[in-house]
């Protein structure tokens, strides 16, 4: 079959043929510059004119001039002077005011409830709101998802920068969710929906890729890359490879809940029609159900069953990404104890040293906020160039 | 343990800290343009200067100055005018010459052989060598691969741009090989080793990154995703995500070979001490060993066994990246038939239906050059900033 050949574009093997992704450096790129000054303040914390020049390369009345811009905007405001200069003129400090916008984040991952949050620049938790899903499904899954984010942009008096969702389901780059079963979404514009509805910049991704984004943005985790792997309704993977989320050529990266556990054909029946799913194995509904009722001792060998599948599903996946950190998100007396230590113990025990010896694996022990971080991470990377 | 919790920066959960990677754009970026000029040449072929202003951003001063360059230097040369204008002027087309330079490039893949080429600048092989490694390890392998480089450079009287090598084990990015088992190569400087020998720029990764580099920049691939899978002395894999080689946080990303296919403590001895490797399943040498011998039928279904594995442990990788271009590269007479049908039945099987309607599995119906190749795309990346 031709199709299955790896053909070459001329007999004389030439290169391919592409267009150029590479354009020509804008000069003078005040976006761009703009967005430098932010990214140093954001992740430096309070810093001298001197100090952003000298970070962000750009000369000193550059700088002065952007942050003069970011003071009008009250994004960026002087908090003083700096106290350990010993020599010459004190400088001046400026820092992002955290509370110059404030952000909507929501984060729909969940079985039962939608879950809301209204952030400050920092990520910072200002106020919640959740909203029952009660079983509603496409239009009426809609309206509450749009009553939920009314009632948070209420709790706050601030200017609001933009409306962030981590969503279940394959989402493409457009905010189109593509596929959510339980929700029985299909092809629905969710970002273009919100954003007529609110008039804001509206940001929609799917809920692991989002947890992702909330791990690498707003938590102390070394490196570049990472793996959060979602454990709740469903089960998912989001995937930050050097400092880039990776979306998958038909947006479905991460989607290893339907990775198949064990032989072919055996296992429980998964919602996909598919036997032994990863997800009828790990997924949250289903490990409670199976644990409910059971002794210490039954409950933990259960649980670390379970772990091992997990194990065994992402040994393959680390070694070939040569990954080192791997965060659990999902219930905590799930997750926290047999289950994390023998996924730990499987995957070292079926890779190369060398790739288990770099693994850290943690849970995040109760801390439920990573998809709405991730929502405030989206909104801020596509409206202040922050990352 | 608190190694296993995911902290927070601080109690009210600020952005972590990191160094700013983003710098400000410089202006007037010859080197930068050059190699804008050169990546629209290289990849769109003959061109006008004017094309060229299009396709690059770049005023159409600034490509004539560049050009002018480039021709200066030889790797640039006008060919003649446009023979399809019909009005005005017609253009002078300018195209990169092929044999300004040659390259040096060496595959140490084979547990036999190293094999090198002399390449040119569009990656077609112009004169060829090989030696056999006879056993040799440590300082006599280098010795060959000296001695199989020197060979190559007699071949050609073309300026030089550099030497590509792609090397079995693991190789970080100083071009350091940390581990060859085979050839006992331990924290081996093998790019300073050449550079320090030849006085040309020399450019070293792990073969199969090498080949998966090949065929994204030389080979019809859609896309900007693409794992190659070299199974050979050894079994790795080469990641490309979204145009960048994934090398893992300690240069060990797909290190696949050492996974373990079935259950924990089964299966072969492998070379790393371990049990059930997938190299010891679809390894070249394991697989030739044990069809050695047997009758059609028989052979055919240790291959499909093979393939299976290769299946059960790409499924998860290809489910959490989505990818869709999966390339085999090794011997034909074992990938070519049952083997590769059995690995693309066994993904589809086990994966969700979006991940394996999207997926094609190819092999390399015997092209062996992609190493090579890869190594051409080394040095083009380096010195000339072609991608």
């Amino acid at each position: 079959m031709s199709d299955d050949v790896l053909t070459t574009v001329s007999s004389t093997g030439g290169p391919r043929r592409r267009r150029v992704s590479v354009k020509a450096l804008p000069q003078h790129n005040r976006v761009h510059n703009r967005a430098v000054v932010l990214q140093a303040l954001f992740h430096q914390g309070a810093m001298s004119r001197a100090d952003l020049a000298r970070e962000s390369g750009l000369t000193r009345p550059t700088v002065s001039v952007l942050v003069a811009e970011l003071e009008a905007d009250g994004i960026v405001a002087e908090i003083g002077q700096r106290e350990d200069v010993r020599v010459g003129k004190p400088a001046t400090l400026v820092e992002i005011n955290p509370d110059a916008f404030h952000m909507i984040v929501l984060d729909l991952s969940s079985a039962d409830r939608f879950v809301g949050a209204v952030v400050n620049l920092r990520g910072e938790v200002v106020d919640r709101a959740d909203l029952a899903i009660d079983g509603a499904v496409r239009e009426d899954a809609i309206a509450r998802v749009i009553r939920l984010a009314e009632r948070l942009s209420a709790l706050t008096t601030q200017r609001i920068l933009g409306i962030g969702v981590g969503s279940p389901g394959i989402v493409d780059d457009q905010g189109v969710v593509r596929e959510a079963l339980h929700l029985e979404w299909f092809d629905l514009p969710l970002r273009q929906r919100l954003a007529d509805y609110f008039h804001l910049p509206v940001l929609v991704a799917n809920d692991a890729n989002v947890a992702a984004l909330g791990v690498h943005t707003f938590r102390e985790v070394p490196g570049l890359s990472l793996m959060v792997v979602t454990i709740e309704h469903g089960v998912g993977v989001g995937l930050i490879i050097g400092g880039s989320l990776v979306e998958g050529e038909q947006f479905s990266a991460g989607e290893i809940g339907h990775v198949t556990v064990g032989a072919d054909g055996e296992g429980a029946l998964c919602t996909c029609g598919r036997r032994g799913c990863l997800e009828t194995v790990i997924g949250a509904r289903y490990l409670s159900d199976r644990i409910a009722g059971l002794d210490e001792g039954a409950r933990g060998e259960v649980l670390r069953d379970a772990g091992r599948a997990l194990g065994v599903v992402a040994a393959p996946v680390i070694s070939a990404l040569n990954l080192n950190e791997v965060v659990l998100s999902g219930p905590s007396d799930l997750l926290d104890g047999p289950f994390r230590d023998a996924a730990v113990d499987t995957i070292k025990a079926r890779t190369l040293s060398v790739v288990g010896e770099g693994l850290s694996l943690r849970t995040t022990q109760g801390d439920g906020d990573l998809v709405l971080l991730g929502g405030a991470s989206l909104v801020l990377q596509a409206e202040l160039g922050v990352s």
